[in-house]
């Protein structure tokens, strides 16, 4: 039986802004946080825009946070050559705003299907294409990026990517500087997780992403539950990445329109902070 | 490329009554379905109860209709020894009665984790226990279980196997006398989809579902879309299932309390029909 290592404080704890986004803009996030004595920060990349980079990449520096990740680059599967043209523009300019927050990993989410396409298979090409255009960029520009496979649930409009296994074979092919980030939302039900993220190693192990998953669930998107309120059982999971070598963060990322994103960021915070004590 | 066969009449068609749950009961649809030329139907047991188990397989029986499966059986993990107790009962009664439909297979819903639980792997410890209990029982009466790998999003509350691969793997366990029920709902995100149904074969390929994936996909169960609404390319998975020999029917099981349960059973017929020459 792995057992995850005990944790005693909140150095490797970070919030994902999607957290808080209901209440709190990026620069709140950051001081907010800060505040809290929490050690990390993944912000998504509308709140950079709104903030601005260079603010943004001043404040989090001041605040002594360590950013986990910038979510999200992706979204590949294009519809046609402009579209395909606009996505690799925007993939690019999200690895130069992780590259000026010195963030741990660009988080893919790689897309679905193109509007009117049922076609699986080409949506994964395409995912694939454009990660062998962009990874090169990413790579001189310091920047790992992390597929993150999502729920299946997802697959048609949000990620065509849905394992770990998947996750692995696409970065198999694609060589060095691209690794997996690991959200136990998206990956718990899987019997084969365990050996997979074996398989990935603490090399391509870039991220470690942390809610629950709750009974019943509501809504697709907007309904995921706080750590411990739910039936994942995380520090099983922990557990296996930290077999692996892991010792990156753990990063709580909630959407939440339904409970979390309602309520005070002060309370999610402390509340947060207590679980990653008890429920991680 | 494989393509599926023509279809040119509605003698591979078959409804299951949850399509039409939302405005007939069991008798109404037999009637109905055999009205509307329908081949094959799949009866669900609370309906079997309401209108008793003989007088269902009677009118069946004159009604000339398949009978394409039997749902459910399944929901075997336990919380205590009553609840295993009750779980192996209602089962026998299941096994039962879709031998008396003379059933082309009862469908299992393997059940998700017990309430309290968060144990992943003794809950599908918990499956095979029930299967290795069961399927003697099942051989003995006739019967072909067939386990129906359900959606991820499913697997805490409803089923805690959910790849082709998974239900596979638990069939070359158990031996002869069980097999697969696909329904391209709950399996078209998959990578390994084509792989997995060549490896089931014709003799564990027991029953093929159809539906559609809507985007957006408003409610976790009961949003299911009319094939050819969404974005799952049936034809191709059928061509699948073809090419590894099977000859079954096309049963329709539409979970929509959001649209179809409140149309008129004969309108919602009309449209699986013209759907099943034009879209599967």
């Amino acid at each position: 039986m792995i057992k995850a290592r005990p944790i005693t404080d909140y150095s490797r704890l970070s919030i994902n802004t999607a957290t808080t986004r209901g209440k709190w803009t990026l620069s709140q996030a950051i001081d907010g946080y800060a505040r809290a004595g929490i050690g990390g920060i993944s912000p998504w990349r509308d709140q950079i825009a709104e903030m601005g980079l260079a603010n943004a990449a001043k404040a989090i520096r001041e605040a002594e946070l360590t950013v986990t990740g910038v979510c999200r680059g992706g979204m590949f599967p294009w519809k046609d050559e402009a579209g395909r043209l606009a996505m690799l523009d925007d993939n690019r300019r999200a690895i130069e705003e992780a590259a000026t927050l010195d963030a741990a990993c660009l988080v893919l989410v790689v897309g679905g299907l193109p509007e009117g396409s049922k076609d699986l298979a080409g949506a994964h090409a395409m995912v694939e294409e454009a990660i062998n255009t962009l990874l090169p960029e990413a790579r001189a520009a310091g920047v790992a990026m992390a597929i993150e496979p999502l729920h299946p649930m997802y697959a048609a409009d949000r990620a065509c990517v849905n394992t770990v296994r998947h996750a692995l074979d696409i970065c198999d092919r694609a060589g060095e500087g691209i690794g997996v980030a690991l959200d136990v939302y998206h990956i718990w039900w899987d019997t084969e997780l365990r050996s997979q993220i074996k398989r990935a190693g603490k090399e391509r192990l870039l991220a470690f992403h942390i809610c629950d998953w709750l009974v019943p669930t509501r809504d697709l998107l907007m309904d995921r539950g706080m750590m411990g309120d739910g039936i994942i059982d995380i520090p099983l999971l922990r557990g296996w990445v930290e077999e692996s070598g892991y010792e990156g963060f753990h990063e709580v990322e909630i959407f939440s329109e339904l409970d979390w994103w309602k309520r005070d960021p002060e309370e999610v915070l402390e509340i947060c902070k207590e679980r990653s004590l008890t429920a991680v």
